[in-house]
């Protein structure tokens, strides 16, 4: 039986509302053309918010005939639907929030397409990145001035066990009690938890303005639509761009147990923070998960001991089954974030003096030969053996899950990753926790493979 | 090991700040004397709210050394608490909604007490008693004028099966897309299942001033504490002024599965409905439930059909697993309560029109005697004969599980209800229906020993 | 030409749109007796602030057919006006000011006679007057908690010469400035002056929630209709009412010149100040006017001096042709009033703190014998002294300008005030500035002839 | 004796705060270099707003030391001023609309130059301009959407009569009463007496959301400073921008008594409107004046006659002395352009449908070539004949007050104005009746030499 659709226009509220007849023209022109796919498959996955198939490839399938046209009305812009998800709609109107979002989609991906990109961006220089996901963020209304630091970025696994589950929601319930903000990369699992905690402690606290920060990329919105909760929405164009906007934005993050990626988002931070120039800089950063995840939190840290050094240790805490605990350190840490901006006359809603290195902001490419050439040495200065093991990881999540990387792995079996056997031997140890704690992505059951080999 | 404690004074925010030297003087007054029992009660099972205990006696227990002083201030009132229950607070800090449902019992309770009743009721008459509900109301803010009818009182049991709790969270969440409000009784299963489904439906509709509506008595209060998403809190004097309040606030009810107080609660709107002055008041009222308690619908529609007659049956829908239906189906009938009072210039706050007979209103007291002189005759007109159902039911919610009625069933024996055997045999199978789908409370896991005895 | 008229009917916005059918029913009652002419005239005064003509009797004569019934619906009450000026309407539909007023009227007159008084005032203790005032004022809602002291009081004339006008607006321009409310007699003169520079101050300094708050009498408001800058409007049932509610709302009061009612609230607030157990709270106090005007407030200060001695001095400060140093030094009392209030825990919106006594509370009725009972003696206590004095001027207020008093004067000849030449002489002649100065009432131009006699 | 001044640094609030390093490092270079003159003239001018000195340049010579240096901060910008006029500040604090304006013109002069100009203006087109015209509105957030027609612009001249001005008051009034908002170019005169007008209109409705708009161009707005009642400031950056913004954003204009400069908005207008393409579109435009203005409004109106013809006639309507009738006239204009708009699915907030040519968008350089070869024949097509009479007293206005213009003229004699009879003799009488009537500037009391000769 064919999946129920309706057949609708629908119309921006808030900033969209107010286009000139030139942006419109633009982006239907843009919205029609190899843009399309993208926005297409971002507005299908927004609809299916409200449905319970988290599966990218069944969704498209399930509408193969959707399709979404932007309309220039000398008022400004409307989105033609044919064959939307009936789910998205309550009595033939669309749910505001799905509305919200799908806008959202527009505003990033066409928008940032035609005007940001093509003019503006000077995607060449450190600077220029960093002025660019600004530019996206602002762009997005993220960016609120004079709010005082309370921005959490919680981290970790989409597919993370019931325990751990449970244990991010209370996490997440002691955030909100104390009023802090909550933001994820907007999927299931760890994505969700805080939110979903933080949501019912909210109401408690009769907080009105909460934020539920979504921040997303094109690839991973399509197969993992944001949840409900989330009431900001941002879609970066890349994975780099996306962790360069949780560090700017976040005042101070929470890493509970996940993968690879989660291990990847880890590296890329640790790196940065480890950089001379961002020693003084404070930035509340703790490790936590249920007891019953304490060895796996206890073999992360001592890979990082082994690799990055003591001093890397430093840069965060651990607390184990105790989110009191937790929201209490993150609320100090979050005070001296306010203390130190105000010192320095820095702005609460964008993180300025974190210095970010153009290594943690091109984007890397996982093709066997740049796999095969990171530099994974024990002499490498600590934040750029960071930036190198992020890729590697990186490598790993694409060959893991993304198409292009399991194409990859397909046609020349596994990468390699060389290194001194300081390095090498820790990570292998890790990666082998990960199998074996089955936090890899198995798609379908079966055992996993790796994509692959660590040679020291 | 005794649970944690502090001790903490709590000013108020909101129409409390205003109070003149003598109204604050009277409430110390008051709140030291007879009342004080009540308030405490009260106070100690809101400051429960947040924890897992839901019973009243363990709770009191576990806090014998609660304290609550109501302090006079030049500048206004506040409360000091000694001994009060660590769940309550964060970091040191009353939670919000506590402190807000701690100062609604302060305002319900003393400031009831000492100005309403003294000066100004008049409970001698129909209007009187009206008037008195209408004034308790208003002093809880709890009417808004200007807003269309969309205040939804759903009623049902509180120990539901999980099958049925699921349902009401369904329809809840149905209503709240639909962006209507909640009005219950406060306290777990049907009282908390639409409002939680409401929660999440009006965050996706970005809904800001949903209501979550509770009205209870000092009596369950204190067994039952409100659950935390209940955004405003009225205490009524007694069950008969909570049902008034229930159908003068609320714009439509929709009644779940349920025991003998959910009984008590479908007569009692049924009594007034079948009132020929109510003849022509639209007043929307959906019997629903999941596939699997179809039977205990039908078996509660027959019995109103058996005893009040099939003028009674045209006065509500039944809706058989079909939240989307029930939702739609409410809508529409508010947009006629809408339509209705409009035309009549009736207030969109307050159902003036409704017209409710002392026999509705009037404390009814279980004695023996009382139970036993009901009359449950076919030839009593159907809304009057109500009203004595309504009472039956009462009387077995005593019996059942209030400390005065139980004592008395210790004492006396089960009650005795004699009528015609038109009403006496549907009203014996009903009963037995609830003692067989287990929906008589049982305290302590033991079988159901009757209160009562149908004559006929 | 007969004054164009329109016939419509007004319902109220706020506090008044929920009232119970009783409340209504009582409004309409008490609406249609012996009250009925009061508001009457208080309405067709407000129904007239925005047309040029100032003299209550020509209004009254203008709109001899003006009536207004106050009707009773389900929904609330409705005002049914009959040959209202036309000038209130713009279109067919009431400026909005215009019906705030109207049922602030409503409020303040019939529902007071019908509520407050009958019930529930205590007239016969100095508390109890205070609370009535207090419930007079909270239930204007003029009582809003937690904003900080910024209440200034404008005394004055309200037929004072154009230089005096123009400074009171120079001052009231400076204290919009600096963010401060502004609460007059709301008359013309210094009642309309401050207000009129605020508001410009206050568009200057974007500040949207000004209060421009006018505190009236029944006699007064027909006779002077409230200015159209006047925002919230508040009737006191006499005149000791009102000043007890100046003084309890008011943070600060500059009084500008004047004549004999000004004297009389100058030596009010002087009585209650120099109370001992008022000797240490802090009260800021300012007497103001244009350089042309320094010998009369010269004349006060040394009238002050002479009768109530040098303390009294020091309870003032006298500030000439400087609008920018009166308002820092206001702005200087206010943040003492605050950190006194704070310290005491004592309320920011009504001064509970404030000995008010009952010699201050009671009607003075301005009869002969009343007046030449006034007990003028040097060794009299100063506060006493100045309730005394207070109540001379009042009586010659009322035998210069209100009905009642030019009737007994017409009979009686002048009042005769005796006492202690030391307070006798300066009173003569303080009073004879006043004639000379023509600040004494000239209804039609002609010479003063003094109400009273001054015997020494 | 110099003026007092201050030094003293503020930041901005609103759309300024959230700026790139890269933006506010632009605004610092740009503020420095060729543009730092400018921006330094309007900063000065808007300082002065509070001040009684109309004369541009005796405010340049007396704060002939002031400097404004923007300042980078990781923040956001800053603004160091020193020797600033000490009038724009209140016990050391700016007043905030002065703050507003300071950052409006630094918004409008500096981040326009550096961000739309450079990148992205496309003013060889007429849709270029347009789109020009709206990003300068929207990046000054003056286009809110989805709030109905009531932008009413009022056109006339700064330096009119005191009977005139007080008329525009009236009307003013009028619309203000009827909840209209007010555009001018937000000087002296007819452009600020509607404004006060509507502010005590807007204050006796309760109106609190009224928009004052001021639109000006740089070289207005350092001789005429803002009058403080303007809440939102926009400065375009010559004068066919400027006017285009009026007809974009207003919703109807009213036009009262003025020298050449109405004249040339007046003329402005008619030829868009004259457009075949603009002819079905409803435009409310009205012609206004007291009593004593009839005369120059009929002349007017004849000179439209004889030289556009009847039809030109037609787009507009004449009222005399009657304020309300304006005001409800007005209102009726705007129901159409309402439901004209909602028809054709245009925006409220910009007048997209309204055709303007390049003929009214590109400067006019007053040049005694340009003036002379202005085409000014009878055969012209109405629309462009508008067009041209629009320059040629566009030129009359730089010749008698513009720096440029009277160089010019002192250089070169009159400019000379050719073409029919039939214009020119209508033309010539119009001028002379504008230097009659004294509507021709007279900077130092002289008599009016004029800077033209018409030739017929």
């Amino acid at each position: 039986m064919p999946a129920p659709t309706v057949n609708v226009s629908v119309t921006p509220r808030g900033s969209m509302e107010i286009l000139s007849q030139r942006e419109v023209r633009n982006l239907s022109e843009v919205g029609s053309g190899s843009t399309y796919q993208l926005f297409r498959q971002c507005a299908l996955a927004i609809l299916n918010t409200g449905a319970r198939v988290d599966d990218a490839r069944s969704i498209l399938e399930a509408y193969a005939d959707f399709e979404v046209e932007i309309r220039q009305l000398d008022r400004g812009v409307r989105l033609d639907l044919r064959n939307a998800p009936a789910d998205a709609f309550v009595d033939g109107h669309m749910i505001s929030s799905v509305r919200e979002m799908l806008f959202s989609a527009l505003r990033d991906i066409v928008y940032t397409e035609s005007e940001l990109h093509n003019n503006r961006a000077d995607l060449s220089t450190s600077s220029g990145i960093t002025d660019y996901v600004f530019h996206l963020l602002r762009n997005a209304r993220t960016l609120t001035p004079g709010v005082e630091p309370k921005m959490v970025v919680c981290w970790g696994g989409h597919s993370i066990n019931e325990e751990e589950y449970k244990y991010s929601k209370r996490v997440g319930h002691e955030l909100g009690l104390r009023n802090l903000n909550i933001c994820t990369g907007c999927g299931p699992g760890v994505m969700k938890g805080p939110m979903k905690g933080a949501t019912i402690a909210h109401a408690k606290q009769r907080v009105l303005d909460a934020r539920y920060l979504g921040l997303t990329e094109p690839g991973i919105i399509a197969a993992e639509a944001p949840n409900p909760i989330v009431n900001e929405l941002v879609i970066l164009p890349d994975i780099e761009k996306r962790l360069e906007a949780f560090i700017r934005v976040g005042h101070g993050i929470i890493i509970f147990p996940g993968g690879a990626g989660t291990a990847e988002e880890f590296l890329y931070l640790l790196g940065i923070l480890l950089h001379p120039d961002n020693a003084e800089l404070p930035f509340p950063l703790i490790l936590t998960g249920p007891r019953s995840s304490a060895n796996y939190i206890q073999q992360l840290h001592e890979f990082v001991g082994a690799t990055l050094g003591e001093q890397a240790q430093t840069r965060y805490e651990i607390i184990i089954e105790d989110p009191v605990r937790v929201a209490r350190r993150m609320k100090q840490g979050l005070a001296e974030v306010e203390h130190f901006r105000r010192e320095r006359n820095d702005a609460f809603h964008f993180n300025w003096l974190l210095r970010v290195e153009q290594d943690f902001q091109l984007p890397f490419d996982p093709t066997h030969e740049n796999m095969a050439a990171l530099e994974l040495r024990r002499d490498t200065p600590p934040h750029l053996l960071a930036a190198n093991l992020r890729r590697a990881f990186s490598g790993i999540v694409a060959g893991n899950v993304k198409e292009h990387g399991i194409r990859l792995i397909e046609e020349y079996g596994p990468y390699e990753l060389r290194g001194d056997a300081q390095i090498m031997q820790p990570l292998g140890a890790l990666l082998q926790a990960f199998v074996d704690q089955q936090r890899m992505k198995i798609p379908n059951g079966e055992a996993y493979r790796p994509c692959y080999r660590v040679v020291s």
